[in-house]
């Protein structure tokens, strides 16, 4: 059995990191797939990394937590929503369980039968992408908000400046002005 | 001789049924092409139906009107409208004549030397893409804003509740927040 | 009830007209949906006619046949095969049928739980569609492979002799030597 | 050596202009590519004129100012920032310079290791495209923000009243109302 | 540091398993990423599995063989050959080696200043992806051309039917005929 | 006034460069545009080289040849054949006369109204590009079929050693074998 947890993860902060937690201890014979959404899309504000440093955060963050079981994947988008669990059945190998605070990937999937859960949040308020953008964009206290192994990583390629260059233009990309 | 009416009928309400009413009774030796314009979106706030939906949305529509001479076809955008008019004379059966309210499509089919009418608008204030999708996301007095058939079949397919939903995140889509 | 027959349709021969007639026969009381495959290719020698021009053949030649209940519609593809049923779920109207001679459709729609039905073929080598493009490259005997008012619309347009120019490069486009 | 400046050029203005001309004064030497980004959007309000425009507008532009040694290439956008620089590189004839006032083509050609330079601006707040765009579509005071060949060239296709019907719907196109 | 395997696995078979069995013995301490790639393909005689059903089939013969250190991984094609090796380092973790047989790839790579190496070939002329398909789609004889774990997975998901449907026409798909 | 010539340019022969030749001499007033097409192809057998080589490889021979008024420019493909015409006018400066040897390019311009010039061949068997490429793979004699600039670049970049890579496998790229 095999569960899907799939977000942007821009980037993958503590908030993502108790969730993979929480999952794996409640159901530590199920293999956890973590499907990194958007996997095209890179140097925006909304989506500042692209899903190679994505993939290393998720994983130096995994690793440091000592949590084993979990399969860390790249999902580009297929822009046709309709389409989008049926994309993700032929693009990820096969799960069984959906996890998901989203209403609309919960109807989207709950439509096609599956089983979906909500992890509980901690302190989402906090623990939110587009928060803990801002932080970097100011380049003050946002290394509580993400794990060590990911502030170390965020340093060392560059992050807090990259996220205040792109706050300067929140929309768009090298062409904008 | 085919006139086309093009939009994107999201949903398909009672001033695109006025419309095609009118333009059926003023040229009744015409057939009319619907076209259901961004065919290949669904499951947004501004794209909420499918073109298989909005499709059924407009045959039951027009069948309860006992209308005849429409054609209902799908057209997925294509993203260059210099390439507009052109696009959608080598998708549609072959039409002579458009009718929109639009400003920018009356002038590329104008410059295009297509003859342009505007279907005489009843209470546009009221029938209104967008203020119907509010209705419903609200889930209250949306019924009189569409087709009994359409009512039907929006009730039937849990159309106020996809709407409620999509109405939490206008912009995007299941990988949004 | 709708049913569906799908295929390229390059161009509507005889042999079209024949299994869309046998289909309204066996089941006068359903829709059937003819779609027009490839919708988005032309003028090459696989698909030498635009989605208009076949959806106009379609047209003439049902009416000609006086057949009634045939929704003649534009399917672009989708390159993800194994998206296709679900794509034409999501574009097309209901149906709960499909009519094919193509090992793979039925495969795939069989996969998908439809009721499919091979139509019953007369004299497939003479009725096939390579074929009849070979004839209309020659530029003798093609007109009995069409129906009287598909070889009335395939002079008035020039077919013949797009066909001759295409079969001297059957692979590519303006670019291909 | 060549150097790149790339831009929309929606429209071509007297700032583009005077940023054309210090390049060629400073580096007379240096071939001067002018891309023209974004090059298949047209018709809305960010992207009115079509590359066909746009090329046309530097052209006489830059034939009327005299000046030589300038490149004019049309560059449609690749939806994939992180790989912007090198996809340029695979498209344009060589160039080992850019100039930009944009912070991110900055960054991206940076660390690319390009030597990036910033042309220095001659009233940027009047200069600007948005600006530039408004006042067209107020159909006011705009011909002296655009070199006189510009200006008859805006005239000659409409440009204004482009403008005009663009400003209605800033962010779409024919379907959006 | 991290090393790639990139290629289609159509199927995953016995001299695939070689060469990953071979790589982690050389090389321990290095991670491998096996990148499955045209991910996006499926149901044609070139790409008969999707992504899903490629990577089901690589990580059952991994685990089977005991072999430990593999990350797999769907590649999507990008079209534009000259972007690939750009592409591919911002869509996966971070890699400074790559492994390949196939010369384009290994130029590719090296003008890219990657260390390439080739996984010595173990009967390559009987391990080779299209012979393996030739003998699923005759049905006799391939089991012993793959691990025993991929043997029973593709007897389950009917394989062996798939590819003789497709022998039929190995270039297109369901609209071919 | 311009005229417009297109082709693929793989690589840009001493035919091609003789064809400009003709047509600057026999038309000095009108300015010529070079659209190189398939802008996006790279890296196969049959579209080798980058637009960006290509560009150069035609900047190169015109400048040796000493020709002026020619204007070089990428246009990569649309994969709509009927939209080809309406396309390139909306990325090229506008043009009024077009020269090809290609049936369906005539075909498609003489159907736009355009008129259509055949520039007279000087030994097509001998400068065309597939044996030109032959020639390359091969690596012997093939420096008399490209201008001597021509010549030198192509040694410059690896071209022979390029061409019989990707003769190896005429039909893909990286993940072909």
């Amino acid at each position: 059995m095999r569960g899907l947890l799939i977000g942007r993860f821009q980037p993958f902060h503590s908030g993502h990191l108790a969730a993979v937690r929480q999952i794996r201890t409640d159901r530590p014979s199920e293999q956890l797939i973590l499907g990194i959404g958007s996997a095209q899309e890179s140097y925006t504000w909304k989506n500042p990394f692209t899903a190679s440093e994505r993939i290393e955060m998720a994983v130096l963050a995994i690793e440091e937590a000592k949590l084993d079981g979990v399969i860390v994947m790249p999902v580009p988008d297929i822009d046709r929503h309709a389409l989008w669990v049926r994309y993700l059945e032929t693009l990820l190998p096969r799960f069984e369980r959906v996890y998901t605070n989203n209403p609309l990937t919960r109807a989207l999937f709950e439509d096609a039968k599956y089983p979906v859960e909500s992890p509980s949040l901690i302190d989402r308020a906090r623990f939110e992408g587009e928060r803990v953008r801002e932080y970097l964009a100011a380049g003050v206290d946002w290394t509580p908000l993400v794990p060590p192994a990911v502030a170390r990583y965020l340093s060392q390629i560059g992050g807090p400046a990259r996220l205040a260059l792109l706050r300067l233009d929140p929309s768009v990309g090298p062409l904008s002005p």
